[in-house]
């Protein structure tokens, strides 16, 4: 049970986690700071956080517990401003899509106390942002991956597991790197091929005219073509080393293929398709998510 | 009104345009063959087909319309085997995914007679192929693309049109080229992508890890990864040099992006972003299909 959450950005993964935090009774109170004003208020409002902190360090301020879930551009300019209030017993969390250049910035900006730091992302989301979306179940069921480093302290890496236990999620412990190359190759790798794919037929000349005529597997092929972009221009930077490398394997594996076609080898092609035909559908039926 | 439909091949495509255009009262009789024995007989005796020919030939013979609705790959051989029996007045349609091979085929089988052929491909499907799927509804509302030469009788070309669009189809004429461009980047390029991004995952020492953290994202992206192979590998072996040209300005795209994220040039890739951002939230709106 903690005293007090400090809440640093009261959007939909903050706003979700406070709702949730509070129906499974594991907090008292919770501080809450937004850049904007008015979703600081709103957030206040609508009782996902009880008050309102005018900065990123009067949240913190007294609290035993502080989620940042801020755009992960925004994570190392919120370690800094909240550095001179961090105390020894504080379990500090984030719940970023990257993680090395999280910890990266966890490490300048706190320094020894980068111990009180548990890297956290918990996988879950939709399509609509905003405290106004805040939902007390979004994180039941899923998956939130910790990866600590040699400094994390172990009992606050305890409470982490605990806490997001508590919730309803299967915790899984990896290191930032596979972390990071996880999430290159199943998801900041798709959106790039998505982002690209629509850029490719869109600049030709009939571009338009083979738009009419796709149909419902490209729509799901390219429904994350559609995300956020200054959102997502951030996850490609800040995962850019990952993500390079990850793109280098799959245009190796493209050539592969066309290499096949071109010499009609049909064998060598049947058995590539096989093989990502049943990895896919194996896939489906193993999926932890709902 | 046809006197007589010849179908070869009574899977869900053949199987579904025969009980669609029965059902509008366009055809009295249905003699169909299938290459198994026993398709055809289940053919018969769902309804589907009214008599069984014990070969393709068979199957043409005293039918004032035909479709051929096989494996693009045995396109050819189709043609060749009904040419003896082919008369001036007859429609002949096939249903494949692409048509430059097909037509191609056609000139090869059927010389002089090509004109009766009009090259047809009907944009609708199902996860599940074979008669047992074959539904009177499957066109309903489907877009048609019909892509005629120079050779095509302008009688049979409109007997097409007609008989497409008494079946609930909007029909469009394009070029055999720009049909299969089209085709190669909207459908058989995200194919062979979803099938190298799931190769290149599952080659990976850690690939099981990574996939167990996948999500919706990558659920929708990668679902036609999981299409029939052999099917999909005669689609790409069909088209290979639309393919192939869309698969080139497809990673010029992705190597365009990949620059950006090296460089760190965050204006530039925001702006591929949005543009591709935009472009697809716009197909959304503009969609014609169910």
């Amino acid at each position: 049970m903690f005293q007090q959450l400090g809440l640093i950005g009261c959007g939909l993964m903050g706003g979700s986690f406070a709702l949730a935090l509070k129906r499974a009774g594991l907090v008292k109170r919770i501080v809450g700071y937004s850049k904007s004003p008015s979703t600081t208020e709103r957030a206040r409002q609508m009782g996902v956080i009880d008050v309102e902190a005018p900065s990123a360090l009067l949240a913190v301020s007294g609290a035993d517990i502080v989620l940042i879930a801020v755009p992960v551009a925004s994570t190392e300019a919120t370690f800094k401003s909240i550095k001179h209030l961090v105390t020894p017993g504080m379990l500090i969390m984030d719940v970023g899509s990257t993680k090395r250049d999280v910890i990266d910035a966890a490490r300048r900006a706190l320094r020894e106390q980068v111990d009180c730091f548990v890297p956290a992302h918990p996988i879950a989301g939709k399509e609509l942002s905003g405290v106004e979306n805040a939902d007390v179940d979004l994180y039941q069921g899923r998956q939130v991956v910790l990866t600590p480093i040699d400094r994390t302290n172990p009992v606050q890496l305890q409470q982490a597991v605990d806490v997001w236990s508590a919730l309803g999620c299967r915790v899984v412990k990896m290191t930032p790197e596979s972390h990071d190359a996880a999430f290159a190759a199943i998801s900041h790798l798709p959106h790039l091929i998505a982002f690209a794919l629509m850029n490719s037929i869109s600049g030709q000349a009939l571009g338009k005219d083979f738009l009419s005529l796709a149909g419902p597997g490209f729509r799901d092929f390219t429904r994350i073509a559609a995300s956020e972009p200054a959102l997502w221009r951030d996850v490609i930077l800040s995962n850019r080393e990952e993500l390079l490398n990850q793109s280098r394997m799959f245009q190796r594996n493209l050539q592969s293929l066309e290499l096949m076609i071109t010499s009609g080898n049909s064998e060598a092609l049947l058995e590539q398709i096989e093989n990502a035909s049943a990895t896919r559908a194996n896939w489906s039926m193993a999926k932890q998510q709902k």
